[in-house]
């Protein structure tokens, strides 16, 4: 039994991987490959983020008190929804106590598709816009106007910057 | 704790639904719009599909034993396959014992986005497409070759049948 629970969990996350990746395949197939189109492109990958956070967040909210405060609202998005989306929580949070907060996630599901190694490091943006876009799109139905932007290191590590 | 459990399924559920949505209508709206389009479009859709059903297959079945036969391997299709995808199962299979099947979903989860009413049924066609794909390419990597085709009757059920 242990061993079919384990393969559905893993299946579940796979979903949304593989709908992530056709849909940035068939973003940067459909449009042109010059390096002038590669900005339009995220940005169409964050708007669509942004649409899918707005959706999620309403569900996940639907029956959750207020939240008491921006701190508050962000440890939601780090535990519930990042669970939701990602099967796992954010893990580490970090804030300068004046609106910045810095969300950290050692182990990005997006980038398991990519091996690791900085020759990919180039390619690590088109697999960050979705998810800058779910969270703005989420704060955003919150009442909390944002510009979120990440970044990777390490991989799979990456750290997401709520301004 | 009963609200959160069930909010959680309904947005697990909603992810998909929300993400099958977009790329649906990033596909419709990033070609022409004609009718002679439509079928290019739909293709398109079948093809995503294919592509991430053959991924999801291969995930859920790393841990199964071989299926003895095709009436076995629908039925992973209709119960362990189908709730992956739309946290539910196949209502009912049924079967000419001659390779067709016709598996039968009384509330599609995909079709809640659109209203009931005959008027609607004509757009039915690009909220299917995606799904025969996934059964297609499911089936395909468990060495089955098949053609999958929808229908929709009475809002939101559906048939899919499989030749």
């Amino acid at each position: 039994i242990w061993t079919t629970v384990f393969g559905r969990r893993m299946a579940d996350e796979a979903l949304f991987q593989f709908l992530h990746y056709e849909l940035m395949q068939y973003i940067y197939k459909s449009a042109d490959s010059k390096e002038t189109e590669n900005g339009r492109n995220i940005t169409k990958l964050e708007n669509m983020g942004f649409r899918v956070g707005q959706g999620l967040i309403e569900r996940l909210t639907k029956d959750t008190a207020r939240f008491k405060d921006e701190l508050d609202t962000m440890k939601f998005i780090c535990k519930d929804f990042w669970t939701c989306v990602f099967k796992k929580q954010i893990d580490n949070l970090r804030t300068n106590h004046q609106g910045i907060y810095v969300l950290q996630d050692n182990k990005f599901r997006l980038l398991s598709q990519l091996s690791a190694g900085k020759q990919y490091l180039e390619h690590a943006p088109k697999y960050l816009a979705f998810s800058c876009g779910l969270v703005r799109g989420a704060l955003s139905n919150l009442g909390v106007k944002s510009i979120v932007t990440a970044e990777v290191s390490v991989m799979p590590t990456i750290l997401l910057q709520k301004i």
